[in-house]
């Protein structure tokens, strides 16, 4: 597969990455009329709740219902809010609630703010409420409020900085800031079938990329070299944010390394945990890699044999109706069975992704969430045996509609086959 | 002063940066000491209000009290907090409280946690507690705290993530959780003399590389290219995370640009908006200068000489005991008297600065801090008029214990003498 120097050589820019450059170039982003759907929907859940608005600042949550992040407007202590509240259409049609959407944005930039590009519904043009630098933010938000729904709640994500919550509540006593319930951020969970697509595709594109550069391994490169080659693959994949963690030998026994600059040896594997974006969406696949079977250990070959079965159990046993906790408390039952692993299967299961790398719902022991279809997951077991070795494998999957989960890397090939068929 | 292709010709890398990268070769960063005091003030401040505790995230706070921050330890969703107790030495000397320092961490990454280099009171070692993937870190948290001070209220900063006090509270409910009050937060805000040192290192530093980079600017050139040349010299001035916002013509007219790359006209202003760091500390300094004065109007020199002669009129202003929000008033009056141009000069007057380029307490209007020596403000009046061009001039500078301000760029000269002499 690779052209350039070939195995075990020296990494070439120039090596095979025509086809993993195309591999998602059809792939659309998400469209306007999927951005309006979502705010409909939250709107609804609103109007149902009570409440008066739901409230977010930059980042996954404003990604997601009027497509602007911390990468078009980066958090300062000056808040820009996007504010989404119910609306009654009309009086004849009292049952119709319409989502309307307002910025607050600080006055001096509000030039600025009206240059992102948020989705709304037809004939409700977005508010932009300026707030001047002398002015009280919070007072200004509330006010700002459409005339329905002034004495409800008002709803934001539990990762927002807490002197927004706070400086609503000492703006006006009575208004009731709430973290965001399931309902709210279900939304953002269970993924669309568009959504499905490009999770697919970005992390298909990330195996190739690994898959790609462990033809380039050679024994003696450093963690530096094979992750630059990795964020060059990445790059060239047509990937945004790209990046590996790259850990050899022992330096792959703590699960985020160690920050030393290892070589890689014959009896050591190589562990990839590469992340990248596409269309705001990011992929999340680790490998654990060795260039030639002969040097491992038993026990290496043991672990990443136990750690590969434990993945693909975890994958047989998340179904729809599934405690999200089982599914973890499970593989930490058969890591033990197989030896007594358990103990160094130090982290959770896995994760939601999306437009974060890491976000609700989570495959955690004690965790009591419901696996529901359009959920997304990933599945990486892990042994970790301080200063010997360390093997991670992980792929994300997500749950269909008949209830089973289908992994995002199963369009090329899937979860590894073995330490030299990544 | 400018060796390489000299004045109006490109950019040579090999200008002269010998002495702007020996410039703060020889200031200390803060000693294990001042962290050690630092944690000593806070926890008499806490033990007088009763608290159990100081907590935050990774960022400017930790950097503060504990030497970490989000440099070392990215943020993520599973919480690693420093917790900072009062603790009795003994009993016998029941007034002599000391600074427990606690770190929460998750425990599959507690080895990497205790690479964190922790500066602690002698004899009073850093305790790490860790929380596994399936337990509630935040009753593992209130768990850690010393016996003293159990019930006293939990202080925390009022940028941390909503989630943690609400995971707080949900843990204990007897548990009140705070926003710091002023006597902690003002430890941060008003700096020590060797904070000073640093501070203005940086500060003379980055205005030093703008005046160098001024030499190589020539007609035509892009505002890609000389913000490219303000980074080298940034870095070649041997500061870290440094970039200037750079905006020629009608961009500078949006104080924080339009996203277009403009080519420098003969009757363009060019503003450069810098920020660097020198042991976690920010410079910030803005300059707007033209080449040849032949070329602006009157309106844009009459424009430059009144945000000069309003930064030179704020730094007189401020002085020991003024309210913050008098200086900002009265520079927008003198833009008024200056021919009703305090219609353009659309932001804050400053803000505080040392670990964040943006910090309390602010030059604002209808602020009520108190000016206090140790405090330090940029000092950044502009003037925007939209389709034709933006001026803003900004040094920082300190209060003395005198009760005076004094400049942090002034051991090189301090403020602009002319768009020509920056």
């Amino acid at each position: 597969m690779a052209i350039g120097t070939g195995f075990g050589g020296p990494f070439s820019h120039q090596f095979c990455l025509e086809q993993l450059g195309s591999h998602c170039a059809l792939v659309p982003p998400i469209s306007q009329e999927e951005y309006v759907d979502r705010q409909q929907r939250l709107v609804e859940v609103l109007y149902g709740l009570g409440g008066a608005a739901y409230i977010a600042e930059p980042g996954a949550n404003t990604q997601f219902f009027a497509n602007f992040s911390k990468a078009q407007w980066p958090l300062s202590e000056r808040p820009l809010l996007l504010m989404i509240s119910p609306m009654i259409k009309n009086a004849s049609e009292s049952d119709k609630v319409l989502p309307k959407i307002t910025i607050v944005t600080p006055k001096f930039e509000s030039a600025r703010a009206k240059l992102l590009s948020i989705p709304h519904t037809s004939g409700l043009e977005v508010d932009y409420v300026e707030w001047a630098e002398e002015a009280d933010p919070y007072a200004i938000t509330l006010g700002a409020l459409p005339l329905f729904g002034r004495d409800g709640s008002l709803y934001v994500e539990s990762s927002i900085r807490k002197f927004i919550p706070d400086g609503l509540s000492r703006a006006n006593s009575h208004v009731v800031v709430l973290s965001a319930p399931s309902a709210i951020t279900s939304l953002r969970e269970r993924k669309s079938d568009t959504e499905i697509v490009i999770l697919k595709c970005v992390n298909e594109a990330t195996l190739l990329a690994i898959r790609e550069v462990y033809h380039h391994l050679y024994f003696g490169i450093r963690e530096s070299q094979a992750r630059s080659m990795m964020t060059t693959a990445l790059s060239a994949a047509g990937l945004k944010d790209g990046g590996c963690l790259t850990l050899f030998g022992e330096n792959a026994a703590l699960p985020h390394g160690r920050g030393t600059d290892k070589t890689l040896h014959r009896t050591d594997f190589a562990l990839f945990d590469c992340t990248a974006s596409l269309h705001g969406y990011y992929s999340d696949v680790t490998r654990t890699v060795a260039l030639d079977f002969e040097w491992l250990s038993e026990e290496q070959l043991s672990a990443w044999t136990i750690v590969k079965s434990v993945q693909a159990d975890a994958f047989s046993t998340a179904k729809n109706g599934t405690r999200t906790g089982y599914v973890d408390e499970r593989a930490r039952t058969l890591m033990r069975f197989a030896g007594g692993y358990d103990k160094y299967f130090t982290h959770r299961l896995g994760h939601g992704i999306g437009l974060e790398v890491h976000e609700e719902p989570y495959l955690r022991g004690n965790s009591d969430s419901i696996i529901l279809t359009g959920h997304t997951f990933s599945n990486e077991p892990g042994i970790y045996i301080e200063d010997q070795f360390g093997v991670r494998l992980e792929d994300c999957f997500y749950m269909a509609a008949n209830g089973s989960a289908i992994y995002l890397t199963g369009g090329v090939g899937g979860p590894a086959r073995a330490p030299w068929a990544p």
